[in-house]
């Protein structure tokens, strides 16, 4: 690699920036995770990432990917051969369902508008046609971290209760948690998926799976062939101070000083922040005369944005372009949107100065790609990170 | 906790003491893992690691504990209701079993004396009686850490070969990879598991898989539940240099310095260390007049050692003094051996004066509990280290 | 003070944004300085050192501040009572003739503009003037850091050589090394003084005094009173790689990463770069309609920029909004132009992004203020960055 | 170099083993130092600092070695001709002396044991020799690093009350503070000087300086060339948070953790932990039939501790033996004493699995080099430590 001068601009929608403060913490030595420090440690990490989510009963957390939680959430409440409902709404979605299908599930794929959230009235009707409750799980992805569409969770629990269908409501969480409004008692969800290298500023390698009542009853009654992600195993852990196998101890240290930082800046004032970094950022996509992926605006994500490009040009050219000459890495096009956007991370330890150096970086590499488009995007954003 | 000066003594049998260029470069930031710049990282790092194994495959790197190698192993392979064989011959051997049943494999458990090293002659006899191969795989485990016995894999091997049957033979070799000799390839192994916060002198989080090309062979013949372990998808991270999710960038950074520290010291003068250490241990325990649980003295590990307690005497009450006075973490009796033995871990990244340290801590311990022993067990392990 | 989230833009002109890479290398466990381990490390930085400051003779390196160079400068070559010459060209040009006055040396003061860089004509008058060799040594600021002034030293020197005056030429470069070309030997400058904090990116803490063949002979014949400046007991760290008193080990650590940064990047692109976001920033100033405080278009600074406030307001109101709403630190006005211009690092570890976000902070704060200025200097710098 | 396993064990009476809590604090971002958040950062540790010392005037930071403060002692309170008292009694008062000579200071020297403390009826019979009060000051080490002898200080103010002598007494505490009592103002010393790398945990680099308001009254009516050591710029320090020039933040960040370790630990406790270790010490080289360099036994050190060798023997092969085959750093003999005696260090961040671990290290190295001593060294300190 040639020789790059200051800091990298990680502008993806995960793996975010992380902050100096979490990578001195990880960087403190390991302890015995089965000695009392680490038990008084491990309990106090339980009952503030409890607070994140807003979960009152159990938060579990993996050492793995976030990918390690939707099949967590899968193996410790459904058996071969149940079906799960999933919308087509993005590449996560997409992603989820395969995970779903090669451990036996069956997965109802209901077709759906990749620049849309889903539609609880849509919802509402696939549940209609489900007298027998064969459903046993609907999918849902909060976030869409490869279209930047949000869908309202709460809408989405208000249909199933209206149709009184007992199907657990599973979240995907990932690119939402901290970033935006998230609460997973308040808003009925049953088994919410969630990882480390997003709005939680972590590295990647923690898995987190928070769980209601309802998922541990389902749970306690399911058989199924289940060992690493088994939650009646990671119970002890909250009961105990101890993991049921060797913790990412290290990483932990900097899940600690990651919940610090969230209660040091307050969860509302986090999601705020994340919401004026998106503003601003669809305030340059705006002006540069390009479109949002996310068609809904009501729906627009505080954590990542979709640019589409005009036609005949091509997203990665200018992802290259960050990449090369301004040392920025964005997100890419993701499964059949690959060379058709581009992503905008806005999520994460960034601010007002990191987000107008990201959108400098942009509107270059626009106009070293002969991409059409209007200038005026960064002083769009400039004018409103100043008035507010 | 108390306040505490200087440095922490972590003698457990892992995890080990970190060494601080590790914790140095685990600190570095997060980079893009769909970038070109990790994809040169990330086939530097497997290349090397392939040439810790003797693996001439693949080796798998999951972001997640050493257990789950245990399940990534079983789940590619075996289908449920296969058969394999486990020898009751130590705490982790139960373990691996436990996984095994969870997943719904039907487990064969040979009684063994946890002092000893599963003795080929045995597994020969248990083979010959299983003319229709209905024992898909026979799982042992290489050094103990619950017990510091050693079993002889390439004997294992010989045994499996001269009885002539097909089962995949998978070893742990969680705590013996770098502290002893290990050749995947030229011993026969299929499937070898392991952990990073051992020999690899890493923090807990990552999981190693080596495989062998019959291994995969049974691999993609066995229909199975599996997502996240599924080792099809693993083996496109060789191929691309990406991997199918979100690794723990930060740990492999880590796995990165360490793969450059082992080289630095040469394998051999590794395991060289690990033996020295392993027999001043050994002599101090025996100038000690205590029992080494391990019972044959061809089968003593390099890793730990697991020090018998007399008779009516808490192998626990040494371990909180230590903790407590000396601040030195040790391992204690796993399963039935809770309170009758304590481990000294010699393994990772320690040298003389640590260990020297350790056995003054032990031997203090010995002293303020009670506990009925010879003095100069230090002395004679310095007079060791000192003629060699 | 108030939660942060996201990268401090340390945009001063030093102490600059210290790599992450320098940080870590500064946290590596400190050693003996009198051991062979430190006598290789201390000789391989003193060569690279002289590298640098293309200096064959000596470099001394001191745990000391940048000022404490200037007082061994003048302790090691003058005596009290002797006549140094300055010209009143800037706020450091000021504090170094205070330096003098206290160490009880005459300090002749020329005045001087100080937006202006210093004339050689002017100095060969005041040679002229002396015949009677009664200056001993010219001080002359390479880029004064409070104005963003460069002189011109090889026409110092040659003005010097002009009319033959045998005082020493003593340069500060504390904020002009490997921010611009910088030739010791080849410019005939007799002692060069320079610190960490800046173009070498390391925190303060290390002082710098590369000097010339005629400087030490200076040395050795003048009596006066020093210790922990003296030149003597300096050189003896060349000749055994043991400093004569303790080091700053571990801001050695970070000169040995920096210097090491520094050959990787290639110091003609590290000044290339420089040059690039000097231009950039200038083309924001003036689309901004604002003065630059230097008034010679051929003495503009490739480190750092000072930027004239319009009559009637004030330059610190414009930092404190800098500092406040957008966490970026701006230089204010030294001395006599307190409140009258600020100044903008772009020195030290910094890319094109950062200045883009420094200059889009700086946009925002000016029109927060109410400063008086045209929009689009965001723009014109992002148009010279793309075009190159 | 070979490649180290393990921890370097650092045992020399300074620098001593930096504790990781403090060199990870050290890798924080530097900030402005002109700047609100350092002004609450400067004056926080300034008020600790003073505690520490016990010291209620000033206590100055310098960005320089230990040896600065002693530059900083003298030019701040003498002129040249200046008459100044030291005795003969170690390395360290040499050295000071020497910078007393260079400085142009009149130095008495008055001759002394090396093995023994000063004695305060020595001190009153030279200064009842100087009934004209030409002697200045009187310069005093508390904890001779060179010997491990330690001088009473407040008999020896006593000892100049009693004879009404109105030189300043200047104590270099540099090895003896936080490893024993230390009261600057309850004990009456003018001047305190230390540095940073031994008591107090930190990499070498900054420079204490406690005054007394005599000190500060002489210093007020003394001429003299000095610049970069003046007090009356330091204490502006005091007043408004800002150092008169550039301070070595990152040091600083590391001497905030050092103090909040020692108030963590509680000072008593620091001084009786050092106490404790280094009677350990003791007991071993008494077993080992060697002699302490310190005759008087209520002289010892509980910072470190001088071996003599017997006749015929070399320290310096000892020392070599424990860097190269046990990777441990002794002190040497300095000055006169280089090849007759080693120095263990005892000091700082240590415990009692440290010091035990380095009492074998000894012990295995007298053996290897053949010279002359008992077994039992490392026995007799763990019996001592077991029953404390």
């Amino acid at each position: 690699m040639p020789f790059r001068s200051g800091i990298h601009f990680l502008q993806l929608p995960g793996p975010t920036n992380v902050p100096e403060r979490i990578l001195r913490a990880m960087s403190k030595p390991t302890i015995d995770h089965r000695g009392p420090e680490f038990k008084e440690f491990g309990a106090k990490i339980l009952k503030e990432l409890k607070d994140v989510f807003q979960a009152s009963e159990y938060v579990f957390v993996y050492p793995a990917s976030g990918s390690g939680s939707w099949e967590s959430g899968l193996v410790n409440t459904l058996s071969a051969g149940d079906k799960v409902l999933r919308f087509d709404a993005g590449f996560f979605s997409e992603m989820w369902g395969l995970v779903a299908t090669r451990l036996g599930l069956e997965v109802q794929v209901a077709p759906w508008d990749w620049r849309l959230p889903v539609d609880p009235a849509a919802l509402v009707k696939l549940l209609t046609a489900d007298p027998n409750h064969e459903i046993k799980a609907v999918l849902i992805v909060h976030n869409e971290t490869a279209t930047g569409v949000v869908t309202d969770i709460p809408a989405i629990r208000r249909a199933m209760d209206d149709v009184g269908h007992p199907a657990l409501l599973m979240v995907d969480a990932v690119s939402s948690a901290c970033a935006m409004e998230y609460r997973h008692d308040d808003w009925g969800v049953d088994v919410t998926i969630c990882g480390s290298q997003k709005g939680f500023m972590l590295p990647p390698g923690l898995s987190f799976c928070a769980v209601s009542s309802k998922a541990l009853e389902v749970h306690r009654s399911t058989k199924g062939f289940r060992s690493y992600w088994d939650w009646t195993d990671q119970m002890t852990f909250e009961e105990t101070g101890y993991f049921p196998y060797t913790p990412a101890t290290n990483l932990l240290y900097g899940l600690e000083e990651a919940l610090k930082m969230l209660r040091e800046e307050g969860l509302q004032n986090t999601h705020a922040r994340h919401a004026r970094l998106g503003e601003a950022t669809r305030r340059a996509v705006e002006a540069w005369g390009l479109q949002n992926f996310c068609s809904d605006p009501s729906a627009v994500s505080a954590a990542a944005t979709s640019v589409l490009m005009p036609e005949g040009t091509d997203a990665n050219l200018v992802r290259t372009i960050c990449l090369e000459k301004f040392d920025m890495s964005l997100g890419g096009g993701l499964g059949r949107l690959n060379g058709e956007v581009f992503r905008i991370g806005h999520l994460g330890d960034v601010n007002d100065l990191m987000i107008s150096g990201t959108l400098c970086g942009v509107e270059m590499a626009l106009s070293i790609a002969g991409v059409p488009h209007q200038s005026g995007g960064v002083g769009a954003a400039l004018e409103f990170l100043a008035s507010q």
